[in-house]
C-alpha cells in the first residue's frame, strides 16, 4: 500500500506550531482511504516535523490534496515552511496497516 | 509515544524472505504496549525491508524484545540479516497514533 514517510522543515522557531497544524486534523473524519496519517518529532531535529502516511492508492493520497480542509490546512502551513528542508521517501507498505 | 522508523538489511537476495519473516506476526496478537507495527519496502532499496512502530513506552519496546516469538523471530532473521546496513531513525510520535 502507498506509504510516505517524509520530514516538512519548519522556518526556525515555528516547529511546534507547524506540529499544531498537522496535529488538527487529528480527531476529524478520516480522509477517504487514508489508513495512518501519524505525526511525529524527532528530538535530534528542532526545525523537522515527521508524517508518515499510508494510504489505499496513490491516487487517494493524490486526491486528499483536493480536499478543502486540506488545500485550508496547506495555506496555513505555507508561510512557516522551508520547502528546501523537506525529505520524502516513499514505500509500499506490506504489513501492520492499520484498519 | 516513543516511534522507531528504521531499515533492516538483508543480505543479498534474502530481503523477500526478511520481510515475509517480520510480516508473520501480522495476525498475531498485538504485542504489550505496541500501537504500530508497520513492514514496508522501498522499490529504490533492493536489500531492505523498512520497519515504522509506536510504542506506549520506550520500555514496552524493550519489553518487547523478551518475548519468546520475538526472540525466536530474531534468531530465524540473524542468518540473513546485514547488520552494517540498518539504519534507525527514533521520533516521538504526537498525533493519529492508532488505537
Amino acid at each position: 500500500m502507498f506509504m510516505l514517510h517524509g520530514r516538512l522543515a519548519a522556518r526556525p522557531g515555528k516547529r511546534d506550531e507547524l506540529l499544531a497544524l498537522l496535529a488538527e486534523g487529528e480527531h476529524d473524519a478520516r480522509m477517504p482511504g487514508c489508513r495512518l496519517y501519524l505525526v511525529a518529532i524527532d528530538e535530534t531535529d528542532a526545525d523537522g516535523v515527521w508524517v508518515t502516511e499510508v494510504w489505499e492508492s496513490e491516487d487517494a493520497h493524490r486526491a486528499s490534496l483536493q480536499l478543502q480542509r486540506v488545500r485550508d490546512q496547506i495555506a496555513r502551513a505555507t508561510p512557516i515552511l522551508d520547502i528546501a528542508g523537506f525529505k520524502r521517501q516513499q514505500l509500499d507498505a506490506r504489513a501492520g496497516i492499520p484498519n
